[in-house]
């Protein structure tokens, strides 16, 4: 496979196996150029993560989710300090799905990147996306496989918002901490049902506002209406913090490890079962992003091209049920021909 | 095309004439049904809405997103209100990507109905989500189309959260209102970029609180950010209002208008610009949705289990990229056996 349009006959084989050397020997400008191939979808990107995925494995991956406002971002610089007073190292990758502008990511790494800028046992990396649906999680899966066999101890990854799309993203974690605030509780939609899912560990944040209660209330309320925990289930703590001040941090870092050693406990099932999960979302995302891709090859090849093709669904001089059908025969046409090139 | 698994042939054409029939009158428990058939994924609903098809086209259709918390659903409420003042009918389609349980959302419904339920120009429906990512896009649009072609003058869409998912999902609407409440904008992320993408019209709601300035601020802020606008290009008002009291409604569905006359406006190529946006946008959702189903075909299919090809990821004996390769070249067999059978 590879990100279609790869050509890899063509790369030096010998510098490909000095460059994966670089990283993982940890090198923070090699790793950087990946992760940046790898959100440009540079084709080589493929080739070198192929090379590069048995010596990813060893890293505690941890998401952390959280809607805009919640603190997170501050929490997360907390999470740092704490595994780095733990000696541990620490890799963050930030994803914002819902913005636009690489520009804007990449500024957010410079003023967070501000804090840690002489410490070599951080390493802090933004992705932007590229309105890409799929591809999103993709990329997040890819740049963890590179922070991970870059050898950090920890890796987070940092989202913004809990909708679906976000809950995609952080189920290549082992722990997910979703963040709440106080006083988002009055409102029937106010704590989401899709949070449950993820949620490892919930973690009240801003916990010295008024509501923390109640918030607090709201996600046991929540809880309790998903129905009764199996019994090798773990009981999703909560954990309150005031991030700013670091309250609370340390009880969340013992709370992650807690939830670690219970899921891999002997006789349990539940590391096996989550791995499992990862393995299975790490793949689907592979695939499916492949899919979109052909996709797009196969709306601009359309004969007459694209455009005149939304020309009659605009005038309704046709339907987009048949249209569909006729891209998805495209589709085919485009994928066995990558694969005869192959 | 149709839902993978459609048996087509054995449908009496008389009946599902009829059953058109009932819909285009804008019979309500035959509206109700076809959009139960196509959350379920009914194989029946695509033979259906290829011959509903023709019948949609005139509604206005009108997207709301905002996170949870932001009064969202009382400000639908009273939009509905106002669009019954004018005597126009109102349907809604409220979508929540994020919700793993149809119940929550059909209890959504019942609550929300009661206000109107002696009213027959009004329609209300939820679409649950199967967690199938491209599908939830695809089922929206399809209930646009019962929905328009049941007749209803206005079809509102009201997302929970403002992600990649809810950005997807409004793309149909003829004019977006993003709303957002005072009180999330000391945080650097706390006015995201994506919504800049999608807002025809913001709205402030709970403008009876502090910090309404400072919102209204971020969001001017957040608009210079993205750079002049262009000539020909609609300048994205801000409306206050306070739900509850019907407070700023008025002003909110008399700038909706406005943005419809002015995208409408002869000499402008703005609404044709967008029709096509929508048109490509509904036509990828449709593809995307058949090629997501035929990959999990695919996974289904694998040889020795996906169970078994699971248990390997795990173990690391073979790596994602590499099965990712045979999944695709899997799919494209699903695919061509589609087309052999139709």
């Amino acid at each position: 496979m590879g990100y279609p349009g790869a050509m890899c006959a063509s790369v030096d084989d010998a510098k490909l196996n000095s460059f994966i050397e670089r990283v993982t020997a940890g090198e923070q400008r090699a790793g950087a150029r990946l992760i940046r191939l790898i959100d440009d979808r540079d084709p080589l990107a493929f080739e070198l993560l192929q090379r590069l995925y048995p010596h990813a494995g060893n890293a505690q991956i941890i998401g952390v989710t959280g809607n805009p406002g919640s603190g997170k971002s501050t929490l997360v610089d907390q999470l740092i300090g704490a595994y780095r007073a733990q000696d541990k190292t620490v890799a963050v990758v930030a994803v914002d799905p819902s913005s636009p502008f690489s520009g804007g990511a990449i500024l957010g790494d410079r003023i967070r990147m501000r804090d840690h800028a002489t410490d070599p046992g951080v390493f802090i990396r933004s992705l932007a996306t590229r309105g890409h649906l799929g591809g999103l999680s993709r990329s997040t899966n890819d740049t963890v496989t590179v922070l991970d066999a870059m050898g950090y101890e920890r890796v987070i990854v940092e989202t913004v918002g809990v909708g679906q799309d976000e809950i995609e993203v952080v189920k290549i974690a082992e722990t997910s901490i979703v963040v709440l605030v106080p006083g988002m509780g009055d409102d029937i939609q106010a704590i989401k049902a899709g949070i449950l899912e993820i949620a490892d560990v919930f973690c009240v944040n801003k916990a010295d506002r008024d509501g923390v209660d109640r918030t607090i209330k709201d996600i046991r309320g929540l809880q309790l209406l998903a129905g009764p925990i199996a019994q090798d289930e773990w009981e999703v703590p909560i954990v309150r913090t005031i991030a700013p001040q670091g309250v609370g941090v340390d009880r969340l870092v013992e709370t992650v490890t807690r939830h670690r050693a219970y899921m891999a406990a002997p006789g349990s099932t539940l590391k096996e079962a989550r791995d499992r999960e990862r393995e299975a979302h790490v793949l689907r995302s592979l695939a499916r992003d492949h899919l979109t891709v052909a996709l797009e090859t196969a709306l601009a090849a359309t004969e007459g091209g694209a455009e005149a093709l939304l020309d009659k669904l605009v005038a309704r001089s046709t339907d987009p049920y048949t249209e569909a059908a006729r891209l998805v025969s495209a589709v085919v046409e485009v994928l066995r021909g990558e694969e005869k090139e192959a």
